[in-house]
């Protein structure tokens, strides 16, 4: 583990030394205004990421040792300039292999991964419906598939936008799925955890999050829904004898779990088991987006009385912590 | 029980002769091509309304005998005119107070109200928040008020439109939002569940439902969303040490449980109790009306290839009955 | 030939006899208001369809010897009921399988088939990139669907809704996207005519052209952007060393055109052919939809100073048949 | 009154000394680049409001000795860094409670309060309606509310955004609503006038203007509408025998006045007065925000011949100046 | 002045005669089921229309003798057939022209044109704006415009849809703006004076009421926004010596005078004037509509309870009719 | 030719001087933090615009002896400043007249005007329609009107925001209308050329393009669509016998040329001449953007697999260079 974290800097006293590894983001020559050359970097970790300058290098030849996407071990002290935290870096240098820890470098799901795939298979493993459990199975299987999907992020932004993530997302969606499942008589639950599984598997390819979390061209061009349901269709046919009809109503659960065609599902659900997907997935995003915007609140100092900032995927609105406001006012 | 109810003329034989009661939902006084006068009808009970003629009156007098509103007991005959059905009246009269029975007139809940009101006052039982336990309590002691939370429609069309519909929403909310609430930790479940039995609390006096489901004049020009707020209001009031945040919370969630300001919230949900009720509520009501339209395409003789009517609540889309669907394809 | 076509009873005189051969797009038993049963039936051929009422059945086993779907031919006599005209059917039965020209009973693209297809396989000719070359010569090999291709209506309704509108569509589209093409550099022209080649291709599957012009439950559920876009993977995955940046435009392309994601398009154009591929699409529907309306106006005998009847893909809009305005004029 | 006033400022030589009294917006401790600390300070009155810094402190005490909400007289002066005006304070420390007019502090009105309230009183005498007279009087009769009422500004930004703008707000509109009464015969000019003077009554709980103008937290999860209407509701309950059909539709116009659902109103304008109460509202909020753009363009020293600034709640829109530009056009 | 109305047929005896002369705006030959010829019309005049049919002609050379706009002297009774008001009419001829008073024959405005007139000349007097009085008088002095101005409809349904029409809107919103302009100090009376008198100019081109209400060719390609902007261009084009900004603003309140891009304006209101204009003109639009269906309830017979029918220009909002409610509870 | 461009500034090495000719196109006093005085300039070029800083002025009637719109020679050095380039000017002069090629200081067409213009000529000799051909050939008779036409750009910013951009978009959308017209018989060649020709016209006078592109402010209030369908109309007027009806479709043309009323045309193309002008119009606009997106790009040293800035007239959309990714790939 990492004896600094970019998040700890915030609290940390203006001028005190600290070292630390940091994966580099950003790398930029520039020059003050006075002419005189200096360093500009992002460096981030798993809690964020920050501005830092070297002004002055003990070695030129140091600038040129690293570049985007490479770790380093960066001595310096963190300083606001014009309201904005930024880091003074003293010395700097590429760090060795064994000194990085991976999972420190990019913000990760805070649950046990293990723990999540047990729970997946889990699920899969309840199913009753041989079909549908054959084509998971198949699917989480491929271990180039299986490894990617343990790691993908679910979002670049917006929520569960971590390592770990999309994993995350969907063991909570599936623990959800299954207590709404039979309050409804109508829903097939097999059906409607299938969709839940595979509705954003096209991620691991829409996504890349070697250095940050970016869109691949290939996800910008066809976008996750077109991916996962290629992926899905080249599975179920390659099972045999696999339902023509249930392979229909699987990939019209991937195809239309954005809900409306502005969110680029290009069909409406038009099944039960489609429907209840596309809310408990919206529900689900938009809890995870609120639950990270109050532990940001009381990351930041603001107090129970204060609203939170505006939620993006809530149409810029603020909240209120009810639990927080609560107990503010018992004592 | 009435012996013929208005679906069953659907299949009778036309010209065989029926006895029946109806509620008379509308009363015209109209005449022939060739000047011949006659009595145009719509006449409604439980499972539908039907326009009805009388031809022949056997005494003027029987005409002005009856009104919107009153029961009647008619002898006729269906036929199919322009591929529309007709009751041919032949018969007609004022139905005896003891020979009418209301609840055959309207459509009702299919199930027992005494047992979903049981399931209601179980829930606020399990409160474990006094406040919010004697606010319920109070409101549902009123015998007026949990009369007409009885008997109440949930709506004048769309969904849940019968008598008990208001309290058969209600009880499926409180037990989905109960196996939503545990997991979501930042949610308050005593605090979810009010707002559950709450937010169209005001629907017992913005909807009548005497002859038909109607608005009331009051109900067109505030709403059941002001017309909930202020009861709760006036409640929490008159309860000794109510604590202002949380009374504030509970008219918060009432008046935003709509989810949007162009559905008729005038504040969005603020705080996550408020944003798991609209989902809740949301989900609840597109279960009900797909449901209502896969039993109507089995009443009208679809078939399981065949995609429903286009519901109005989803925009107008059409549905596919996957468990009939896939049951189908297995034979 | 058929001797009489639906669109020739406008100006039939009533009464007289005509005899005719008709597709069964609907058949019902009714009763008249005075419980006398007739047939009602809806009839009809690639001039249009029209209601007919046969009031006197000679033999009461005719009216179960044919059904949906089945070919009749039927004497009667053209006459107007409250303004909409109506076939009054005298005789009528099932027409022998040698009495009936298919081609007759649907409308039809007025352009030869086989030379469309000419034209279509000499663009391909065309091609410098042999990659596309060979993705549309396998595709179109394949007989079953080269058959589909050649017979599928463009649409249920609105623009090229004809059998054969498919490929007239297609054909009239890659002229004009080539003619198009040369006038912007950055435009790779056999990538933006492969985009037109198998921007619709999925409608073979989407649509059904039996009786009658009908969604497929299908492409209800699926659509034909993405059956076409899963037809022509898999086609390229088969194809040896197909470029996968290649076959990811190709890709996007079908994805796209319908240019806007409520028009179901899970993406916008991002490459410029994608652009002109929805431009050229919109434009040439929108020009066939208006050359329909003045057709119909003249057909309808509407004045030269007349606006046409509102056509819904331009927006309920009316319009004004500029030629015959300025001629009228000139006179 | 002040001597110096932050408008001033902008017309001020730079490093010419001033001495001012200000309130405190905002307060935070900063660094450097080079490490060195300073104070950042918000400092407001009722001009408006700008940065200053404090780069040295003579007493590291008097950092502490104030906080947000306090007045400080300052000593600086103006200058201009990065195109933005700013103060550099050389001296600091808390006023002293006699050197405070509050009135100089924040935005006020130009009117003079008590003549407004004057005016307000004697539209409501002019009633000849007897129970709306009494509700009004009762109202304004609660000295809390009246003192509220005086000093309320009638938004946070956006129009009227100063101390006493409710109340010139709600008499400009008195005025205005009393001219368009008599030119419609079927307007009931007692409940429109009603409607006006209660129509934004819920500002005085939902804003605060203690330091700066906010929403409180009661105000951003309830909305003024809402805690005007109960205001009115409890007003009217507590009067004896309140006309029930008078009540309901005061309540109607409170609900309805901002004409459309997704403005916040929970139900549109069903009668006259709320329609024309609702045109009023909206045009003189826009008139007040096109007075204000132009002033502002005439203090930045815009020629007659330029467009204003954009106004928000125009769309964005930019004005002219019609007068100043015939009279331009004139010399 | 015609003996009958058409609005009097509603409440007319069924069976009892009638004689009357009517405008003919429809005229059909059609046949009964049974192959018997009748004559179908649409008669109108100022108090509404109504379907007519002629069974029986004296004379088959009746048929021939009237056109689309004639006036014909009709004998018949009224009836109901499917609850809709018909003529049955047993004798008819074409009327002698001293028979017909134009003014009777279409919807006229019940005020005195001549006043109006006197109204509007008066307003124009009181300009002290001297370019703009002669800018106006040059308008009103064209004697085709003049009279096209007095006879005009301000819509062809909607809102003052009547002969006159356009000038009583015009007269209304002249003194309604008088009223309104004096409360604004930023507001040049004589400007928005003359946008009213402007705005709505190019209706006498846009709409012809020959023959019932309806849009002309020029019309419906250009609109009246801008044949209004053109006559008054062209006007002040030839007014020597016409100041060039005051030509400018003058045009920017008629084409923005609808305000909002989507209603047809190409332009949004960017002076005070304009945006004013824009008030006040929708305001007396929407109030002249609610005034129309409160009376067409009271026709109707519906009660003070009883909501109106949707008005289409307050997007089929449903109204309450204020005073007669309360009315009805003081009773 | 200037020796140096603004663009250039980007690959110069820091610090080392340069002497150009640039047009000020902003100007502005300033001071430090440390109440030092500078001077801020916006100098621009036909490449660009960038800010520059005159710290030390030789003497300082130098600051006083230019202003906005000059042109100066200046002498100094590159920098860049928080990521962002500047100059830093050490010396500066007013230019003198003969130093100074106007067409270098603000951005070009790179076509050769005089080439353009004569191809426009070309078009209008090849109409057959004499009165089409007369009425262009008036228009572009007026040699001040022909000058500007030759100059203006096709927008402030957009697409073709240069010098002649709208003499070049209007050739390249003569070249595409022509390839378009003969693929549909039903349009009118020279009518819908003469639509492309005026289409725009009213922009010579919407903006100004001495000091950079302006709107004025009779383009502000009355915008270029009226603009120049005034202009058309004078012109068409004082032709004798020029025929109303295509007058009047000249006119709709340039109305309706935006395609949408939300964009600012108050009608909708109602000719198909028109709706194809809308769609190449658009189609036209957004390739060019599209070109000067991937220039940019290339300019700015993006790789191939980077997608371009976000597109404005795109929907904010990002782009992919197909040629320059494809070609990558086969490398």
């Amino acid at each position: 583990m990492k004896d600094i974290y970019i998040a700890d800097l915030a609290n940390f006293d203006e001028g005190k030394l600290f070292d630390g590894y940091f994966l580099v983001l950003a790398k930029q020559q520039r020059t003050t205004k006075t002419n005189k050359p200096y360093l500009n970097l992002i460096l981030g970790d798993k809690t964020g990421q920050l501005e830092g300058r070297v002004w002055e290098l003990s070695d030129p030849r140091i600038a040129k040792s690293f570049d985007r996407g490479d770790v380093v071990k960066a001595r310096g002290s963190a300083s606001r300039f014009d309201d904005r935290l930024q880091m003074k870096i003293d010395q700097l240098r590429l760090a060795l292999p064994d000194e990085v820890d991976k999972t420190d470098l990019l913000p990760a799901t805070t649950y046990d991964v293990a723990d999540l795939w047990r729970q997946l298979l889990g699920f899969i493993e309840s199913f009753t419906n041989p079909d549908l459990k054959r084509l998971l199975t198949t699917v989480l299987d491929d271990p180039a598939l299986a490894q990617a999907f343990r790691e993908a992020p679910a979002a670049k932004q917006l929520h569960h936008a971590w390592l770990g993530g999309l994993l995350e997302h969907v063991v909570s969606l599936l623990t959800l799925a299954d207590r709404v499942a039979p309050h409804y008589p109508i829903l097939d639950r097999d059906l409607l955890l299938t969709g839940v599984v595979l509705h954003d598997i096209g991620k691991v390819r829409e996504l890349s999050w070697d250095i940050g979390f970016e869109y691949t061209v290939e996800g910008s061009l066809l976008g996750h829904i077109q991916m996962g349901t290629a992926l899905a269709e080249r599975t179920m046919d390659s099972l045999p004898d696999f339902p023509p009809r249930l392979k229909l109503l699987v990939l019209h659960m991937i195809l239309s779990h954005h809900g409306k065609l502005e969110f680029g599902s290009p069909k409406l659900p038009m099944i039960p088991e489609a429907l209840v997907l596309n809310f408990v997935d919206d529900l689900d995003a938009k809890m995870q987006a609120i639950q990270s915007e109050f532990d940001k609140s009381i990351r930041e100092g603001k107090g129970p009385d204060e609203l939170t900032g505006k939620v993006w995927s809530l149409d810029q609105r603020q909240l209120l912590n009810t639990r927080r406001w609560l107990g503010e006012a018992e004592k």
